[in-house]
């Protein structure tokens, strides 16, 4: 088996994680839809369209070739959108050995079956290669990993040797990779946390203030730990890169889209005319939909994702939201979060 | 005893916590040590110098006289900066009754001692009076609380009728307060925040990313959260309003001076001279020192907080600090955070 890597997709994340590797010295097959933007790759050493400005060494060769870019891979790096997981993967599964590592860097839960990735993995898969699965979570915005700045992100699997193969494949002196054994609660807070990143760019969009911000990034991490510790996740996971250090990049960045998205509706434009500005995916839209599904489904009270599900999808005018938000009851900070956390157990940490 | 409410100290805090409460319809008597200040607040109904373009309401009363600012309260909300509490309490004692309602407002840990200032006050005070000392902390910029936008904060106390009472107090339709037992997380996290702000602030000076500063806000929290629960804290706390949601806006707000003085060290400039540049108290140079010798005592691991204490205090260079924090050893995301957490007990949470 070669050294080479296949990285599957070509936005932004996909080719910021590319130029990481090819920059560690592993060869790199990018595998892209679209024959023009392979050809910009190739030729041009760059992707104007979803990573301006960054170079793509020469160990990064970009195909439309799927069989061709899976073709003895020691690892698969998947930097799809969530939505186009499971039927990449299927494309994918014959090159895939009982070896390869697979590293997923998208963030959602399947909208119509609401499954964590790397459920659908294990469905498409089998159970018995979940052991090779990897998800990679955390703040990362890809036009800053793309040029080398300083960060730090986790990896997760349920197999810490599986985890122990992606810190060592990704780790470089300015890009710090963490393990977590907490595969639930990396994939949910990395998904989950993109609904707030809607909600915090509501109120920017609306006018609100550094308080109001925090406020909801705080209140907004507690009610997606609740619905993760229903789910199983550990509470300590969503104190973590994947949780609270993505929320708070997402929040609080121009380059989130979701954030970006979400700014444009409290000023007043439609879903459909905030997600066209933004040129591309925004994972919370879809997110939120399943978000408010599985909080119905396990009975968790989640108030920021509610009013955010009427904003989106049944046009409560903003401004209502956030004053639904502000006149709740009086309530104890910690009484649901402390109520779930007495059924955390030590032995899930250490699984 | 009458409604009214004093407020002892007339900086931005103290300002715009006078300003809520009278909004409210409390009589409110502001004690400032300087006349000057105290005509300017009564004459021009401004504070031009800590809250500026914030109009003052009529029941506010300032004073220089302290004991006519108490005689009567049924709260006192302190307000003054924590190297101030102590000597401020002391010749606060002979107006206060044991009914009377104590709200502090101060974020810090008393240098010389290393006492959070609920321990100064049962020092001061004597044990019993613990049951009516509350503290107020969360994510509360002053500028933005004095032009009443939406913000959250957290009362703890020894006992919840006092901090149902100061919960009643405060809470507006733009000012939402949370409960929670835990005196001790909501006093460390409010005062050990500042030393992460203090790190983004260089970060930012630096000219580092969002990642970075996202990875430095997580790992800091991570290790604040750690120096908690070795001192009593309870884990879920760090998670809260006065920890992540202060943390958030302390290290991305302009407001911050903890963060703006970061900034100006990040630049280049002496510890003195980034103090000088904010003309207002900077807690975390203080913080960082107290917090330095407490993680030594005991035994907790701080990466971030020594490498600050070494920038601050010992002349290392700022781009050294954070390159000796990348370039730390692999690790597990959780590890130390899991193994005290096994040490938390639901019966804290509820006392």
């Amino acid at each position: 088996m070669e050294d080479k890597v296949a990285v599957l997709g070509a936005g932004s994340w996909a080719t910021a994680l590319a130029v990481l590797l090819a920059g560690r010295g592993c060869p790199v097959l990018m595998w892209s839809r679209r024959a023009a933007l392979a050809e910009e790759i190739n030729r041009q050493r760059r992707n104007a369209g979803y990573l301006p400005g960054v170079d793509i060494p020469e160990n990064v060769h970009a195909t439309v070739d799927l069989a061709g870019a899976l073709h003895n891979a020691r690892a698969v790096v998947f930097g799809v959108p969530s939505h186009a997981f499971r039927e990449t993967l299927r494309a994918a599964l014959p090159e895939l050995t009982a070896q390869t590592l697979i590293v997923n860097a998208a963030k959602g839960i399947e909208e119509d079956s609401l499954l964590r990735l790397s459920r659908v993995f294990a469905a498409e898969a089998g159970e018995e290669r979940l052991c090779r699965y990897v998800v990679l979570s955390g703040p990362s915005h890809a036009e800053e990993v793309g040029r080398g700045m300083a960060t730090a992100v986790v990896v997760a699997s349920a197999d810490p040797a599986a985890a122990g193969e992606a810190q060592d494949l990704f780790m470089t002196g300015s890009f710090r990779v963490y393990t977590n054994p907490d595969v639930t609660g990396v994939e949910l807070a990395g998904a989950l946390k993109n609904v707030i990143a809607l909600g915090t760019g509501i109120a920017d969009g609306l006018g609100c203030g550094d308080n109001t911000k925090a406020a909801l990034i705080t209140r907004g991490l507690a009610e997606i730990t609740r619905l993760g510790m229903a789910l199983g996740a550990n509470v300590l996971t969503f104190a973590g890169l994947a949780g609270v250090g993505d929320l708070i990049v997402t929040c609080t960045s121009m380059h989130s889209r979701n954030r970006r998205a979400g700014i444009e509706i409290g000023r007043g434009r439609t879903l459909d005319e905030a997600v066209a500005s933004v040129h591309m995916v925004v994972e919370g839209v879809r997110t939120t939909r399943a978000a408010y599904r599985l909080a119905a489904q396990y009975g968790v009270e989640m108030p920021i994702t509610e009013q955010m599900y009427r904003v989106l999808f049944e046009h409560l005018p903003p401004r209502q939201a956030l004053e639904n938000l502000m006149s709740r009851g009086r309530r104890r900070e910690m009484e649901e979060v402390a109520l779930a956390a007495v059924a955390w157990r030590y032995d899930r940490v250490q699984k």
